[in-house]
């Protein structure tokens, strides 16, 4: 259900006259302002961005989607930076989401070496967006979603997602991609010593950028060594150690490389498709959750019902436990 | 509903004689190995954990919940450490909680200054925890509620809560505290810069750690025109600024000085009861998120219904909206 008195703050006098999908089919037809706007929307949490995404939803799943991970100051931006050239020079189309780790308490600054990344702006192929989402309810990841297919309907044929390694929402976002990078640097101390313990259940590459800093090779050997821990059995994905230093476009082309390796290996093994399957069931449960609360709210909140609730949580005289149980009692009685 | 064969995994043979509401009755006598082992219940998502957590529930809301956040190396366990050593001198209980910021690769490592605080682990009158949560339904914020409650009913005057103020659901955490205390550092650049313009949103206090580095009075100034810029009329808090050296125990008292009137200034305009009752109502979302998407799935997915609607979105036949309007249909239905 559409709150129209919302949604009519977003909606120009010109766009109510096609006032459906319009957005949705000047998006399919390449239309970067138009998927600018329905960012937007979809950071503001505007209901009418819900029927263009839906539209949108069947013209995607053609992008490749490579997450770019790990801790602040690792030199993430300057690594996709070069990739973009890279992928560029290869005549591909390429699409960059930042998920801004200033978010939640500043709806979105800028970093400065995010300026750098703006070098690409005027290329028609490359279309960078930080994503910054406002309040807590709507959640990181759905949004997130919600701009990989934005991204990949405008016809982007690569869309390189970064995140800061650090909250869990953010981490979570990896299981959407297709091959997960997570940046290292050498000589970081406690952020790498964190890190490295569970690295290896998400990183399909592993980037030592910085590499001409102190103690890279230790940080290698060391990666190598958990590596060689573990056991990869044929079938299994072995993570990639791949040596940059992005500063100065070095070893961008054996990241590349790394990259194509292993979306090689997810197509060759059917892997690629236990991926998709897994990022759409993540997807429709993100949405069930949304859309189970707004269901709640509507179904069950008559005379206030859930303020009482709260009342009564307030004062101790009910659980959150009891308390949901009933609510859901209610709502599958259809009450 | 509780399943056996996973819950008997946590069910010893002893605690098979006195099966119902043990652990509860133990915490309530201030049994610490039994918060531990609730606490390690939580983090597993044991089912077993939900009825103690019920029953310890009437006997909560008596802690007074503080939140320490800020960017990683601003010196947060430090200046932990020593408000321990303050609280305790004042003769109060003390429970820390350490979002481990790590969680999401590593299940929970321990960053190296994590130790120093450990120096309080004889004095009964002091429990500290650091809670990795894993998977990614479970939820980081129901997890530190959890977390809260229990340490609360063990009866802990003073609950300290860090987090790392980056990932979205971390800062969310900060939504569930009463005095919300932002840890800044003079120089750290970036970050800094990227946390200062959201950042009074959320601040209750403003510490500047690591006071006798070079720039903390350009810092200072910065944050004070910040504050000067914005309308604090009265019945507003207008956020604090601290500077503490923490390592050296230097404005510790400045701090804790802080606290308290903050403490005071909520009881008195009654902002404190509009805290907690907000905090009980993200409580009962949280909650209600989680257990709504296990009803869906107990009443919907008959004959791996669900399975069937994730092939439909992996081949495009439908969008994912659509898919959990269906679902919620049905669900309300009662089929």
């Amino acid at each position: 259900m559409i709150d129209f008195a919302f949604s009519r703050r977003y909606t120009s006098p010109e766009k109510e006259q096609v006032p459906q999908m319009r957005l949705a089919n000047e998006i399919l037809e390449g239309n970067i302002r138009a998927a600018a706007k329905l960012i937007r929307y979809v950071e503001d949490g505007a209901p009418d961005a819900v029927e263009e995404l839906k539209k949108l939803y069947f013209h995607t799943g053609k992008s490749y989607i490579i997450g770019i991970t790990g801790a602040p100051g690792s030199g993430k931006s300057t690594l996709i930076d070069v990739l973009i050239d890279s992928f560029r020079k290869r005549n591909k189309t390429v699409g960059v989401i930042v998920i801004d780790p200033s978010s939640p308490f500043s709806g979105g600054a800028i970093l400065g070496d995010r300026i750098r990344m703006q070098r690409h702006a005027t290329d028609q192929g490359v279309f960078i967006r930080s994503l910054a989402t406002r309040g807590w309810l709507g959640g990181l990841s759905k949004a997130t979603i919600d701009v990989i297919h934005i991204m990949d309907a405008l016809g982007k044929d690569i869309i390189l997602v970064e995140t800061v390694g650090v909250g869990q929402a953010e981490v979570a976002i990896m299981n959407f991609v297709h091959t997960a990078t997570v940046v290292l640097m050498p000589g970081s101390g406690d952020w790498v010593q964190t890190l490295k313990a569970g690295i290896l259940e998400i990183a399909d590459l592993l980037v030592i950028n910085k590499a001409d800093m102190k103690g890279v090779y230790e940080l290698e050997a060391e990666l190598k060594a958990m590596l060689q821990m573990k056991d990869y059995p044929r079938g299994v994905w072995k993570p990639k150690i791949v040596l940059t230093e992005a500063i100065n476009d070095k070893g961008t082309e054996e990241l590349i490389k790394g990259i194509y390796e292993h979306r090689e290996f997810l197509v060759t093994t059917g892997k690629y498709d236990t991926r998709v399957r897994q990022s759409n069931k993540q997807e429709l449960l993100e949405v069930l959750k949304g859309s189970l609360i707004d269901a709640v709210f509507q179904k069950v909140n008559k005379n206030d019902y859930v303020e009482k609730v709260i009342d009564d949580l307030v004062n101790r005289r009910k659980d959150p436990y009891s308390a949901v149980s009933e609510i859901i009692n209610k709502l599958t009685e259809g009450k």
